[in-house]
């Protein structure tokens, strides 16, 4: 059995959700891989509130030297959100000679070519799978067992918050103000639901696609974003006639080589398979020149999810410290 | 850029797909990995059949020994199908320090444990992704990405051609009978489809998904198989009535640690993911218990889906070999 340590930098949500994955599966881990992970720093200032998990006080620090400055930290997971101070802290934690897994969509989509050459020139892992549909695996996917393939199309929906909200449209009849404060409610819906509801978050997560399915960048503010605040229940009415549903959908491919995308409300018809992703579900459509037609589809965001994610970067790259593929 | 060469055993179907997207993607390959991938050799006595491929004479071999000894070939690429020679040719290849990589699902749901110990002893890469789901990379995301979870139900639409029978049987309200001898007119069933239609496919698959995801060995012929032979226009309509829709679905789950599977016809309701996977499309459902539901979908056969599979294994290993990831 091979210990890897990891530090955990920001304990909201997602930290509390792979820190209790972790906690729970920690033993099966070990068994299929024969690595015994451990989480021994976390990065956090608000200590004393309530958590599902409860860590060893001792664990946690305010001082990122503890754990860039910590030789035995191997991997770095930053969970801090936004754009600073979370990319400098992964670039530091690389220049450490800390690999390093985030789900920061923002930070990636703003700062892709920065991180990958600081992962590069450091010679360390740099992995990013809950950055975008939360625990499901479609960044390794594209990056891995689909690698072999020219992508020809991207669709995805891929923000649970808004799909949550045109499929209670859709189904209920329902005017959008009246579904969002719903949602807000029940706590599908964030207080501020702007990112979410104007396509932003979605924007996000389809620069990151586009850069590892074409291979070109296409920063978030160049991607035509429209969300989903004006979509009208007679709009949604007259799309059910024509046997269409409409869905929030990030879309791109390449035309003469370059890449056309947007995001924003589309008609789909019913007999696509992304026409049944309802509620708070993601799905990723792609399709390949030699595959053809693949979706991969699961929960897009919650703790737990994303933190299915966080771990099998983590244990992908203690797998390849320790030699052990 | 490096070089990394391949030998195939078998140039049927599969064999010309995964060649042909080699063919195709060979430089797109090469310009995300750094990997140009060459087949230097093809096992195949029937040299002179029409392919829609056309490797140079001097590639054909029918002498294993050229490919066993030759040191600049790095992996084994097996698509011979069935039991023997193919399970001793993929031990000897592992023996004379090949990588291995085949869709043989029979030869690898019989001899598990020989094919995995033989990987083991002689410090080779095994991989099997283009057995189970065709081009759908749901091996590799069981065995990474999704790795940290304990799994809790696998259901599988696994065979394309028992689904595309019953769609149509669904859709038409047709009998077996008549949908059958159409699927085979159009190529999709074959002559003597027993393998498809009394499930012994679909529990080969199986029992390569039980050993992966629950780490316990289930041999085909334990598990409870029956196929769609039995099915009638009849049951298909009582089960629409009552808002379902009739699949042969692949099943297994744990109860108090032992392994309960079958394979059979199974009502899945309208509003289960599976219910919409339609005609000759495959999907694996997985529910694991961090990340949740999640559904691989694409097509489970075809040269061309079938190849990519291949091809992914492949380069995952050159990229293994070249220390580039």
């Amino acid at each position: 059995m091979k210990t890897v340590k990891i530090a955990i930098m920001g304990f909201g949500n997602i930290g509390v959700g792979t820190y209790q994955g972790l906690e729970t599966n920690h033993d099966a881990i070990a068994e299929k891989t024969g690595i015994d992970l451990r989480v021994k720093r976390i990065l956090e200032i608000d200590v004393d509130r309530p958590r599902p998990v409860n860590p060893d006080k001792s664990v946690y620090t305010q001082n990122v030297a503890d754990i860039f400055g910590d030789p035995e930290i191997a991997v770095v997971v930053e969970l801090l959100g936004g754009l600073e101070p979370a990319t400098t802290f992964m670039i530091d934690a690389m220049k450490a000679g800390k690999h390093v897994v985030t789900a920061n969509k923002a930070a990636i989509a703003a700062n892709y070519e920065k991180l990958m050459d600081a992962a590069k020139e450091n010679h360390v892992l740099f992995r990013f799978e809950a950055s975008v549909g939360g625990g499901i695996p479609v960044l390794t996917a594209i990056q891995n067992a689909l690698l072999a393939n020219r992508f020809e199309e991207v669709l995805g929906i891929l923000n649970g918050t808004t799909n949550f909200i045109l499929t209670q449209m859709t189904e209920g009849g329902r005017p959008y103000a009246e579904v969002l404060k719903e949602a807000q409610e029940k706590g599908f819906a964030e207080a501020d639901p702007t990112a979410d509801v104007e396509g932003y978050d979605v924007a996000n997560k389809l620069s990151i696609l586009i850069s590892l399915c074409f291979g070109k960048r296409v920063k978030v503010e160049d991607i035509p974003t429209v969300g989903i605040t004006g979509v009208t229940a007679a709009e949604i009415e007259d799309a059910k006639k024509n046997g269409e549903v409409i869905k929030l959908i990030a879309s791109a491919h390449l035309k003469d080589g370059a890449v056309e995308c947007s995001v924003g409300p589309q008609r789909v018809p019913l007999s696509h398979p992304l026409a049944g992703v309802s509620n708070e579900f993601n799905a990723l459509y792609l399709k390949g020149n030699i595959v053809g037609e693949t979706m991969f589809y699961g929960k897009g965001a919650g703790p737990l999810p994303t933190g299915s994610a966080i771990l099998g970067d983590v244990i992908d790259i203690a797998r390849h410290i320790e030699g052990l593929r």
